[in-house]
């Protein structure tokens, strides 16, 4: 009986074979239509422009080199917080975070010790998370501690646990619509952040709100608390560090990013980016201000992203409840990932069988540090980028190496 | 008969503080005019554009993380190079330079170790130079050494002594239409940084060429060798890292900066770059290839600069020489600064005098390491940002005050 029906399911999985498919949905990226709705923020600056920004500068000519008040009052106004706890930089918010750690490593933090000096540095990574951050840990040779996360966010009782050691310098974090299980914190898991106490004096929260306004359903939108609002009221304002990226909103790589954080962080930063950059592109950040203008046109265009990628998650959503009996996957409200669980030790079979039928994935164990998934039972689903059509044809394949894995391994 | 003289001098001096002038001339800022030749660029890529590279990738998307071919091509053309050894950044040269040596520290060299983990790192620093890349040696503590500069650049019997110690990485090279000097490395210069033999194998020359085409006059213009080539013919391919950055030929921080190196150079910038970013502003690169589309449009574009400089160089050149006896300056053929000596000793007063009059020179001694002129007697001119009249009204303080002080030093 099994037998037979691993024999039919090798058998469809033959005929897809034969289709010679080419799809890959391994990575974030939004499709043409996406990218579309944002065109007209091209316009914005053009020959014809008035270029001097609110301040008399010329965003032609160097100055202003830690952003323009144009775009500081807009990325205030989405995250409410205070424009003078924003600075804002080039097109990349993950280079904002390398740039964060290297000159840690090269200069200390406000006047400690250069993590270079110290005899090792460790790191929390919420599991499974985001693979170019936990990269960039890998590339300082830190250690990295595996942080599980629920559908609350990550262990709470393990991070106060870690925080006690002064090795422990930060911990990687994706709050709202993580990459990529699209959970997001509760206010509790907020609420124990805010209040921890690390030994180490740099230990920072590093932020990253990548898919911040990336809500997916009007009717059912997860809610962030402010985490640097929450660390005021526990006197612990310079343990976040909040990333804001324009990049999955206007284009991906052609946005604008930012770095969000306490008086005494921003000072810190200002005062070594002066030694990096004379300053940043800040013709794409006018563009930016004056396509969008305030949050409130900020969410409207980002129900019409929405309207794209709800298709997608839809789909893979649709096919995955018929293989629930085997395996397990996480219904975002938001973001742009789901995460499928399959039974334990055939992740990367699966990955492996439905490349060698056309269909490329996330690689196996891509989601947890040094490529490590503890269970082997991961597999990130990133249905963006692709159209609808071949969106379905992969998860007809995934679905089959699913079962099929599935049944190989009992036997 | 001096004292009369002084008197004088005093008196024209007290009638332009009267003017409460607030004249600027401290940064190489391009004006409105020159920014204004590029306004056409910002409308290359607008709402109707076709977003499809060579490649076949949407610049608007993810992707191309070293640079499109496009970008690549126009670079090679200006500066005579495979396009595969140049890698396309963002905005900034500067922050390339800076990101190198900041992996340098924290990484080391091609499996070198990490200079972060060495006693002392020494630097050659040819002065006068540019304050900014001296600004980043001292932030990461390295020993500067000033090897002076004759008109035909730097003292080449100094460098080829230092390098063979060990702990010297590095020199820092604004090879034509230097700054502040706007001098030009001879071939003789070149070639004998093309033979260098270091001690330390990661000794790299910082080959900067800000202002690699920006000529002044047609019928007076310096040749630069093509170090890269020189240092083949010698097997020292690894020697040179060169820098073009468009800031001053499109918008000063809205331009489109690259690193151009070797093949075993530009492996370990891309191995180092996939840890730091996703990628650059690939729409910008686009925008900048369809505007200039090739050399020979560089070249023109840039006659429209010079254009409009030259006219501030001559306003700079004819007022000093009317105190070419008891100082001297550069003449240079093109680049952004001319380079005032005034008699040692009186530079930083000829510079307090003059912001107390209002007009605001280069701080003294920024030209040099530490800030630290040894004779006290150069001053950076940067014309360009002020408009002729504004210009002609500093240059007469700034006469005014060499004169001045001149006679107060022989008191």
């Amino acid at each position: 009986m099994k037998n037979e029906k691993l024999a039919t399911l090798l058998k469809e999985y033959e005929d897809f074979q034969k289709l010679n498919l080419n799809i890959d949905i391994t990575r974030g990226k939004p499709e043409k239509r996406q990218l579309d709705l944002s065109n007209e923020l091209l316009d914005m600056v053009n020959s014809h422009s008035n270029f001097t920004d609110k301040n008399g500068t010329d965003v032609r000519n160097y100055g202003e080199a830690y952003g323009i008040e144009e775009i500081k009052n807009l990325i205030a106004d989405i995250i409410k917080v205070n424009k003078d706890n924003i600075v804002v930089c080039g097109n990349s918010s993950l280079n904002i975070m390398f740039d964060l750690i290297s000159r840690s490593y090269t200069h200390g933090i406000d006047g400690g010790t250069p993590w270079s000096k110290l005899e090792k540095v460790k790191w929390l990574c919420s599991v499974p998370g985001y693979d170019r951050q936990f990269s960039i840990s890998e590339y300082f040779s830190m250690e990295m501690i595996n942080i599980p996360m629920d559908e609350n966010g990550p262990d709470m009782d393990m991070v106060e646990e870690y925080v006690k050691d002064p090795a422990v310098k930060g911990i990687w974090c994706i709050p709202i619509y993580s990459n990529p299980t699209g959970i997001t914190y509760s206010d509790e898991v907020v609420r124990r952040f805010a209040r921890l106490k690390p030994a180490s004096k740099d230990f920072r929260v590093f932020w990253d709100l990548a898919y911040y306004v990336h809500h997916l359903y009007s009717d059912r939108r997860d809610h962030l608390l402010n985490l640097l609002d929450e660390c005021h009221k526990n006197n612990n304002d310079d343990l976040p560090l909040m990333f804001f990226s324009m990049s999955k909103i206007s284009f991906a790589g052609g946005g604008v990013a930012s770095v969000i954080a306490s008086d005494n962080n921003i000072r810190i930063i200002k005062n070594a980016l002066k030694y990096q950059t004379i300053g940043y592109d800040k013709i794409n950040q006018l563009r930016h201000a004056l396509f969008f203008k305030n949050a409130e046109n900020v969410e409207k265009h980002m129900q019409k992203h929405a309207e794209i990628v709800k298709e997608k998650f839809e789909i893979v959503i649709k096919a995955l409840e018929e293989i629930e009996d085997i395996a397990w996957f996480t219904r975002p409200n938001g973001g742009y990932f789901i995460s499928l669980f399959v039974k334990e030790g055939t992740a990367d079979k699966v990955i492996a069988r439905c490349k060698k039928c056309g269909v490329v994935l996330t690689e196996a164990g891509s989601s947890y540090p040094y490529h490590k998934d503890p269970h082997n039972s991961h597999i990130r689903i990133a249905p963006t980028f692709v159209n609808n059509e071949k969106l379905k044809v992969a998860l007809e394949v995934l679905k089959l190496s699913v079962r099929i894995e599935y049944l190989l391994s009992e036997k």
